[in-house]
């Protein structure tokens, strides 16, 4: 089961080609990851102060299947897959609504849990273990 | 009467402080314009293709009175007035929603109609001074 | 004397509209602030953890003159001015190089000191105001 | 021979992390394709209505290495690639100048040629071609 988020192309999205910058899809993706989080009862921002982890992004990768032009209305799901004890990674589609619906993107991100006092890997905190089991 | 945008605060919309960036309060209340327009069946992007008419932002003030946090939730109500036939303002305010809710910023955009052809100052499209006349 | 600062403008900064977004002047002029208190020794991102007080904008105003272009290469102009031994305003020019050069906007920040810890406003660092009195 | 473009870190790339925001990765190395473009004579938004062709990104794939501060001197070097008569890609390094210079990330963008008018892949313009021939 994949979670869904539901945006609006904005004007500040776009650039002078018409169309939502390129880098612009993968906020777009964050964004959905975030709502996604917090629908799990997870702050990222409080996250890291609360547990001294982050997961900050390793690799990120995109298709772009069609423009999306200001006022597109737009449905991201995502779906997150553990890779290691360090690490997840989350699959995400891009869909302008119609009719008819059509895949805009495809992207991908790889997140590693890291301790920033430790200067190394860690183990995925169990609050994100626990939101990766239950999207599958 | 004034119209209201609800939007939670993300990621990409902070800066290396922990807060929104100053300059993306303006995006918010843009957004909100964007959004008003839409729910009185006006496009902004296809505005301009069909009546050659643009209506830029020719100026803007903040008062900035609290920061905003990745995660808050904010609702941002504007209110629209005529200037004169070619022009009109808008007024914003930003809501952090609490409880308790406080008021986190005023935003005013100044608005003019312009054909780009002419390269002057034409009246407002019938669309907008309709959609000022409502919010009133 | 004012400090300058040169910009070429990316398709990042523009919107559909094809110019610039309008708050992405304030960001320019934001960097033109950032490069001038570098060149003053000052790193903000390290200011506030050396010192515990930050100084976030709580206004701004823009003039908006003319549209820019991707591409365009612009020189942003600043000039600080002590407000209170608390605050500082700093008034910038944004320039579209020619031949002929442009003036494209005007904008006005206005910073507050304050200390997180104690939630109050505090006298401005010295080595702002130094940066100040020097920019005269 | 590749081509170097400088930066410095802004706040307005940084997120609430204190880092710049993944994307914003991105954002950097099109500028140093933009300023790559311009240095060859190549004006990306005035090349659309001169030749009425396109060549939006199709793909992008990025490894982030080390986080990235406000301040931070930024070098991104660039190499293009052919990689049909329709299509190339381009290869980017984003190292944080030192003492000691630093790889921060490898970018790499994919960029097909297209007549939005024929909506199809149409051969890549000579100009193009030739700033990837004198890149190799």
């Amino acid at each position: 089961m994949s979670f869904a988020y539901h945006r609006t192309v904005r004007f500040a999205d776009t650039d002078a080609a018409g169309v939502v910058y390129f880098a612009n899809f993968l906020s777009l993706c964050h964004e959905a990851y975030e709502e996604a989080l917090s629908a799990h009862g997870i702050d990222l921002a409080r996250f890291f102060a609360d547990t001294g982890i982050v997961v900050p992004i390793a690799k990120s990768s995109a298709d772009y299947l069609r423009p999306l032009a200001c006022g597109d209305k737009l449905r991201v799901t995502l779906r997150p897959a553990l890779l290691s004890e360090n690490s997840f990674a989350i699959d995400y589609e891009i869909t302008r609504l119609g009719p008819p619906a059509k895949l805009a993107a495809r992207v991908r991100t790889e997140h590693v849990s890291t301790s920033p006092r430790l200067r190394e890997r860690v183990p995925l905190p169990p609050a994100l273990t626990d939101w990766i089991a239950r999207q599958q």
